[in-house]
């Protein structure tokens, strides 16, 4: 998508020199676009960890391509096996939420072992990487597609009227490489014309959605507003929402959706007040081996100090200010799980689904068995 | 209550001038503590609109002390019964939503048209406001002595276990003259030396839970945790709320319960977690005229630049950043209504009750029929 009218990915590697990740810090959005070099797998690994690129697909990709510069650079006279291994640990270990980090991780290491020398290995790990990064683009792509026939059909239930779309935190281009999985049928929506506006939950503690949704949009053009989390509730009541969109973290092959904390809350909102709730995900954010998400899906608790201090805009610099008495803790779960029957449907790059064992069943009857996911 | 091992209200004549009210301005807690003098109506009316206090039973006592203000500084060879129309209404249009500024200002207005002179006006006035100020804290007093029941019931249910209770905003003394409304019962079962833990909703926008509410809390010496307010429902899937309580700008006699944006949203968490949720307040908060809050309750609207800028301390000075995109939009709706039947019970100055008429009834027969309270 689009910053200040130049097409971008949120990751790729440097034109004239290839051993070198090249990312948006998304710390600084939307106040300042900062492009990150990643010089090593230290590098990647804490840019996972401390959010320099965040999102499910995105840090996919990010470790994929992580495990392309292990490889790369490789000390010679290593274990090259036992190397990956351990590099394989240390970008698991970053986040335990989403899945898509373990599942593009086992995807590198799968195809390593199946080529030996060095030079093949460095060849496969890119090849794999860019495959990817390729291939969550071209499933934004179709979740766009697949997505924008449920605006449509709002679109038409209301005589063409706006279209009022919630979502919760950054699941658009930037949690992504391109479109977004929330955020794809939205664009694609706005792209052919059909009125739309996006209420932005502003997502605390990070405000990834005030940060990051809200510069996307405005840099697509298309109408939105920020809200603070509290507020959604209220507008369902007030007819002032027709769908909401999130994307997610994990999704049980049950139906089961992680997603950014507070999703939940407005499941329920939306539930009470009979609006669709979908949630919109590429198949590498299933994981297939779970059956009860909010009993079994690991939920991250990040630091407290990410809900006690905020950052922001103060007279041209960035600046950090603290909310809350300095003595008070704060503590700091950074995902929920929505149980499956508070969801209408699961948006994939298959097509749309019920958000059921049978209903993902009916898009991928091939995954649904037991696996190792992780 | 008390701040730095002294007791303090949040409103007072000044000790050597009766002629000057004195506040503590919230708007700088924690990180400050400023009092502040009025000394006009127009200052009160600001204090009020622009928040340096907050709370329905504490904007009620200051638009009470205001009206006092109104007629003691009256010009002479005016027509006083206008000037005081005119000040009730200007103190009316502060805010439109806790129903106790009108109560408190009616309150005012029925007692000075039943003097006649200047003299006598200016002693009603005092005394008026004084009774209001003593009623709400007494009102407040019996709250905490009614709710504590609840609390202690949770407590042996859990064996002496810490009961661990979620508020949003801030219904603590800060939003009252002491004890609070909330925080009341808690106060009352933390001196009697039942273990409590309180989850103190952050409270976007304005962060009333974060700076106030954890401030109070740390103040009195009550264990808590702030979180984002995203955070609740997470915390009730897996049993770390034990109940919630919060406070009400508004409540109808049918028991639908206005208070602060996203209060809606954690009843509904509450519901679905079968977690009992309270909303304690005094019989000045009830709208004895309104039947469906969500339709009826009129709900603040208040500008975009209090979601889009947040106020902090940064090297031992208040700064305010900016959050979003300087172009995007925000909207800031102020308070949300939650239907009575996600409403465990009322916890009044005249006992606990179910939030439905026929519950309302039971404690004040006297105040169901039409009236005009606004």
């Amino acid at each position: 998508m689009k910053i200040n009218g130049k097409h971008y990915h949120t990751i790729w590697l440097k034109e004239d020199n290839p051993s070198i990740i090249q990312i948006i810090d998304q710390r600084s959005l939307p106040h300042e676009f900062t492009i990150e070099d990643l010089t090593t797998v230290d590098e990647v690994a804490v840019a996972i960890k401390d959010m320099h690129v965040r999102g499910a697909p995105l840090i996919g990709v990010t470790a994929a391509y992580g495990m392309y510069l292990a490889v790369l650079l490789a000390p010679e006279n290593i274990d090259l096996e036992e190397h990956i291994v351990q590099a394989a640990e240390q970008l698991k270990a970053t986040r335990p939420t989403a899945v898509n980090l373990f599942w593009a991780i086992n995807k590198q290491v799968d195809a390593l072992t199946k080529v030996t020398s060095r030079t093949e290995k460095i060849k496969v790990a890119l090849k794999t990487a860019d495959w990817i990064k390729a291939h969550e683009v071209e499933n934004c792509r179709l979740i766009g597609e697949e997505g924008v026939a449920i605006i449509e059909k709002l679109s038409a239930a209301k005589n063409g009227d706006v279209v009022n779309i919630l979502t919760h935190c950054n699941a658009g281009w930037m949690a992504c490489i391109d479109y977004g999985t929330a955020t794809a049928p939205i664009y694609a929506a706005h792209e052919k014309g059909i009125k739309v506006h996006v209420w932005v939950d502003e997502t605390r503690p990070r405000n990834q959605g005030a940060r990051i949704t809200a510069f996307e949009l405005k840099e697509q053009g298309v109408p939105h507003t920020v809200i603070p989390d509290n507020v959604g509730g209220h507008l369902m009541q007030h007819d002032m929402v027709d769908m909401v969109i999130v994307g997610s973290d994990r999704t049980t092959y049950t139906g089961d959706v992680a997603n950014k904390i507070g999703t939940y809350l407005k499941a329920l909102a939306a539930k009470d007040n009979e609006i669709p709730f979908y949630a919109a995900l590429p198949s590498s954010t299933f994981d297939w081996t779970i059956r009860d998400g909010v009993k079994e899906i690991p939920i991250e608790n990040r630091g407290a100090e990410e809900v006690k201090y905020i950052q922001g805009l103060h007279e041209g610099k960035l600046m950090k200010v603290l909310l809350t008495p300095e003595e008070s803790p704060a503590t700091n779960y950074a995902f929920d799980v929505t149980p499956a029957h508070l969801v209408t449907g699961l948006i994939t790059e298959k097509g749309i689904c019920a958000a059921s064992e049978e209903g993902v069943k009916g898009l991928f009857p091939e995954k649904i068995k037991p696996s190792n996911a992780k």
